[in-house]
């Protein structure tokens, strides 16, 4: 089996937990945050860079890569890891999410769903096979079944049909799949309604895939619901098998993620607010841009250990980012990437020290101190 | 001393020489060239990965720190050096090459240059001392005397004025100098008058600089113009100082430069060019972007060793550029510095091995072969 879970510690009092995720190209510490590589490039950082950083596991979009520079051009140039120069874990998504986004380009039927390019209007038609057949061609390590990622708020009805149609795709990337070197995780859909999510859960187990991906989460609901929905869906999922939370990478819904039992979370949330020049802090965000750093000569986090940290000032690090040089934005987007990689084990060392909640009881305290 | 200049070696039949610069912040083997990091950065690439590449001195622009982020805030940072994380050799420039190309945005006077900031407009009036004002604040090892860089065009009498101001100017300056841990260079002016170039090459070794810059070239004129004028000027500076080609950094405009005896070059080129999507190569240039490296999987260069070429290739590298990912520029920016520091690496072992002319004939010729 190309993924394997390794159920390392249960936190006795939540359902945090920490394990090791097994893959083809390495084996990885859970609970883990995933950057974002959207065109085969984490905006603004190297692979080598990356490595450093302690960054694991990296997700990559297959729609865009899809329509540019297309997957047979990357299988030929050997997959996407020596595509990028990334020898460690990938993960690709299956288009879907970024196809429903599209909105009026789109149409979906039961075989798939057609769309308009956003890069040149040209007309496609992803279905669950296809988007098999692409992440085939790419080569990730974890690759992901085709679904419908239902917006919020959505009715009862079209949330019901939606995720059985999901339930349905899920089993023909099932049939689809060919490599025996990659995983492929199911989507648990069902949007806000908690039946809907038990029974896109049982679905999906009697599919038996090596990992479950919690998916429709934090697309506008209140965080409280999501939380909700999490505590209500992933104890349901089998304990042996890895647990990834969609689109997540605040602090914040880590912390909660990591409580409820997710073992992988990714999120584009990091690099993106650093390339605003927004710098991520355990006391919360400092925006290095603000005028008020400008005379301002201590690292953006005198706590941190990371390479911008221990060399560069907000004065610095603010200088370049008014003055649009790009080593600003990538200044600030390798410390976002580091502080959440060390949060994150930071998180895996207190559930196996025993202490998960104290450590969420001193964040929570810490955030509110803002 | 700040700058002293040891001369190791002199070619037999041409002005070529190989030698060491030693500054405050290190001693560096000549012929150099010099990356620009006009606002406190070299575009693009970190301190880091020029320490990797090998980069001993970079050059920044007075103008452009003075009006951000303003050069009393980088002393209150401890200096140039220290607030952008450079601890090898940094030169600044006068500024006057900024300013007097705002064109109509400035107005010269004897006492100095009134003009116009480009980042909001406002009202500034810089002079020789106040040139050296500021460089002593940013603290490079190289500081430059403030000159006017004459267009090409023009007329005798106002380049005859001119370089006779800029000599005032050069007095001015020393007489402003306070540190003695700065080299403060004397700028060589003269347009495309021979013999104002040698009374302009006359009235500055009087002044005793400890280094010569060769200004107002590569302002315009042909190449040939601009070779015969620094094959009269260079031989008449003195031997056992260190002489500077301002703003040139083509593979062949540097070996023409350092056969006429040069020992110093800068250039935004290398790094502009870059941006732009084009590799640097000992056969000429490579528009990486171009739609015939879709599919070559080669790295730009295949005797290249630098750490581009050892791990990407034009397809990655054109998919990044046509995606508008930052690390495409990157990497480009990172392989033509390599390029240029090899090149001047190779150029000062064929000095030293008595082959400089050979090495030159078989560039040349390899350019023509494109």
């Amino acid at each position: 089996m190309a993924i394997r879970f390794e159920l390392v510690k249960k936190c006795p009092s939540t359902g945090a937990r920490a394990g090791i995720l097994h893959t083809p190209h390495g084996s990885f510490p859970t609970p883990l945050f995933m950057p974002v590589g959207t065109q085969a490039s984490v905006k603004a950082v190297s692979s080598e860079e990356l490595r450093e950083l302690g960054a694991d596991i990296i997700l990559s979009n297959t729609y865009h890569l899809y329509l540019r520079p297309g997957h047979e051009l990357i299988a030929r140039a050997g997959g996407l890891h020596r595509f990028m120069n990334w020898e460690r874990g990938i993960l690709t998504d299956s288009g879907g999410y970024q196809v429903f986004s599209l909105g009026t380009l789109r149409k979906i039927t039961e075989d798939g769903v057609a769309f308009r390019s956003h890069v040149d209007g040209s007309k496609h038609f992803l279905t669950p096979e296809k988007a098999i057949e692409i992440q085939t061609a790419l080569g990730a390590d974890i690759i992901m079944a085709f679904d419908e990622c239902i917006p919020y708020p959505a009715e009862y009805e079209y949330v019901r049909a939606s995720t059985e149609r999901t339930t349905r795709w899920a089993q023909r990337c099932l049939k689809a799949k060919t490599r025996s070197d990659q995983g492929l995780f199911g989507i648990v859909q069902g949007g806000m309604y908690k039946e809907l999510r038990t029974q896109s859960v049982r679905d999906l187990i009697s599919l038996d895939f090596p990992g479950y991906a919690i998916g429709g989460l934090s697309v506008g609901e209140p965080t409280t619901l999501m939380y909700e929905i999490l505590d209500h869906t992933v104890p349901q999922l089998p304990e042996t098998k890895p647990r990834y939370l969609m689109g997540v990478g605040t602090p914040d819904a880590l912390v909660e993620g990591v409580k409820s039992g997710i073992d992988m979370f990714d999120c584009v949330f990091p690099t993106r607010v650093a390339r605003n020049g927004t710098a991520m802090t355990l006391s919360g965000r400092l925006v290095v841009k603000n005028a008020e750093y400008a005379n301002d000569f201590r690292p953006i986090d005198p706590n941190c250990g990371c390479p911008v940290c221990r060399n560069y000032s907000r004065a610095y690090i603010r200088h370049l980012l008014k003055s649009g040089e790009i080593l600003g934005l990538r200044l600030t987007t390798l410390h976002n990437l580091y502080f959440l990689f060390e949060f994150m084990r930071r998180m895996r060392r207190a559930i196996i020290e025993d202490r998960f909640l104290a450590f969420r009881d001193e964040f929570l305290q810490r955030q509110g101190e803002q």
